[in-house]
């Protein structure tokens, strides 16, 4: 297959078997019959979107799981991102995140910075520099946060993010987008929900925000907010669910509730290390993908202790599997479904179907080349007659494999992993 | 600290941090003061021990997922596991898990093999090679099994127990013991399961089997045992329930039968991920402590996927998170509690606490070196001025941390990983 750099002539030609998804179909494998036998377990798959990650709280992923949601960003959350107003220190994080997530196969990454303009700015620098697609959010919360040098007045929400949004966009940077991001209604009054819709609506950018994770929250914004009938409706209230609006979570919305994203084109992301680490809640992504709501996964670092899709993809298997536990009729997702989320379904989530997600001609070339049986890598591969490339690839590699299988990554036709500018190493 | 090889003279002096459980203290740190903060991040602990794993079964693996517990064994389990009359694929495969679970951390293996005596010798030769501390089982199984050359009659299934045992210990293997296996009673007959019952008290051995994993299961189980009040009875009844029996699962057993359990000293293999993989249940981990019956973790490979024992912790965890999903009243397991399932818990429920589990003197040196931040590993560390190498560890490593950070195992003292037996490699 071919593929050209964007907008130039064609720079790359990749030949193999290829396997990714279609809106009609969850799994798809593009042979490449001239190679025969020697692709065995050898494939290029789409990049993997990470529609959820907090890229500050990556400094201390795999740590402090040991409460739920509220108590959790206080004692934490916030303390932590506190620090980012140094520079240096977020210039350490996030280009830690950012490398890291490109190795585990993240073409495209969906961040929540912290309050701070600048060090935002700087996550957008650093995910240039490095050739992630990402959309970057300097995070909005003017109420209900206890630590005391980590607030903004609903004033300093609304001029930072003006600023923020501008001295991005001059950036020009091809791959990178603000996308804006009130952290959640708890955290957020009437006045700046209100005003980040009216930036959004006038920039047409991106919205981000966590709805309906946990039933503690949900009591919290039924007093915070007690003229709205659902947690759906204060977001919608304000003009924040549209057709470019990603939501995390959503383990406890309604039908009803879902029938508004349907409406209005918001999507979720679904993590499931992240509500199953908190004890949240389980979506059901199931009944999701059956109110035709637009679906991603997300790793929500650090809510999620991992940084991998590919630990969203064995998550989202096992939440869908619980279900089935509890309740036999549950009608379980498919390896190949659930693939299909962390690569079109992504894409969809955040409304970049145009651009990525799959092999279809006339998108960019993000990509990974997989090889099953890397050397030194985790899966010993035993030669049985009947298996071939394809039916290796369900569900061995998502299920046993990790960053070692996953030998090259290409964002927009760019080689990312392994990184050939020196510079950045 | 200073360990001795069995019965030699102090070989080996290792010195650093030591993290380990004891019957009281979930995690015991035993720091090295001399060595200060060059200790972060680097640390001994037990080797890990898993308590049920199928070793023919590793041949596939992160496939054949997508059916339950019964219809999977009939179509992938006995088709796969008949090959290993082949004694050259029993040895690649047997080969492969041996070096894969060490390299995992794994210093003692709970092992089901095949019908075949041979090629379960061999499996037994291969852990003594290799270095690998194990229990290995002749699997046993007179009924019900579609698969034709898979297949044994009573008289059959006993001579050839009774071949393996005394070949086996024939061998004089210091470290690798047989175990009676029936597989589990819908696969054996009440004469098969009584005479086995006799070999394992005749021959002082010890037994493991499967019980209470799945509901369709039970159902098959009170068709087949109608004079049995519970499958407990049914073990019981043969003297299958001792102070050397480990049985898999349990995810569904009564209290009434817990009782049975701690009273015969019989062990419950914890394998939640196979659990969760087959829609089997939730075993409440909890509940099993309470009942003060003997718990280690499984990997159950291939109804799990992952032969590591860092994933049982971490699927452990997911399980009795969803637990407290499911009723917020439910007391989660620590990081600790699971960690010391994983080591010492593992050696209790096998009856070998006497001679590994934790760092009391007196028992082998089975140990782990473990670096958080081993190059190329997967895991970032941000050093905060808080952080100490005892709270980087818990729970960092076994939520983030894969083989790339066991830089070095030990079993009896006897460095296994890296392997510096060329003649091995
Ligand atoms: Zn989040
Ligand atoms: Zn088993």
């Amino acid at each position: 297959m071919c593929w050209s750099q964007r907008g130039g002539p064609v720079t790359h030609v990749f030949r193999g078997t290829f396997i990714h998804s279609t809106p009609e179909t969850a799994l798809q494998v593009l042979e490449d019959a001239l190679l025969g036998v020697d692709t065995a377990g050898k494939f290029f798959m789409p990049g993997m979107i990470d529609t959820h990650i907090h890229a500050s709280q990556y400094s201390y992923a795999g740590t402090a799981l040991d409460m739920p949601l509220l108590q959790w960003l206080n004692t934490y959350t916030f303390p932590v991102e506190s620090h980012f107003k140094d520079l240096e220190f977020a210039k350490k994080v996030y280009t830690q995140v950012v490398k890291r997530t490109l190795r585990n196969g993240t073409t495209t990454a969906c961040y929540f910075a912290t309050i701070h303009t600048d060090a935002s700015l700087l996550l957008g620098q650093i995910a240039n520099d490095f050739g992630q697609r990402a959309l970057v959010g300097k995070v909005c919360m003017d109420r209900n946060n206890s630590v005391k040098h980590y607030r903004e007045t609903v004033q300093e929400s609304v001029d930072e993010t003006h600023r923020f949004i501008k001295e991005l966009l001059n950036k020009k940077y091809p791959l990178v987008k603000p996308v804006v991001t009130p952290r959640f209604a708890p955290s957020c009054t009437e006045a700046l929900l209100e005003q980040l819709g009216t930036i959004a609506k006038n920039n047409n950018l991106h919205i981000q925000s966590h709805i309906s994770e946990n039933i503690d929250e949900l009591k919290l914004v039924k007093e915070l907010f007690p003229d709205s009938e659902t947690y759906t409706d204060i977001y919608h209230k304000f003009n924040l669910l549209t057709d470019k609006t990603i939501m995390a979570h959503g383990c406890h919305l309604s039908d009803k509730e879902l029938t508004v994203f349907r409406e209005t084109g918001t999507s979720l992301s679904h993590c499931p290390n992240s509500n199953v680490s908190l004890c949240s809640g389980i979506l059901d992504a199931r009944n999701v993908l059956n109110h035709k709501v637009k679906l991603g996964l997300g790793t929500d670092v650090a809510g999620g202790y991992s940084s991998s899709i590919l630990d969203a993809v064995r998550r989202t298997l096992d939440a869908s599997k619980v279900l089935t536990i509890q309740n036999p009729q549950h009608q379980t997702l498919t390896f190949e479904e659930v693939f299909r989320l962390a690569t079109l379904g992504g894409s969809q989530a955040l409304s970049l179907d145009d651009q990525i997600g799959n092999f279809e001609i006339g998108k960019d070339f993000d990509a990974l080349r997989v090889n099953v049986a890397a050397r030194g890598g985790p899966i010993d591969l035993v030669q049985f007659d009947h298996l071939t490339s394809y039916s290796l690839f369900p569900p061995i590699c998502p299920l046993k494999g990790d960053d070692r299988n996953i030998v090259e990554v290409f964002v927009a036709g760019r080689k990312v992993v392994p990184c050939e500018d020196l510079a950045l190493e």
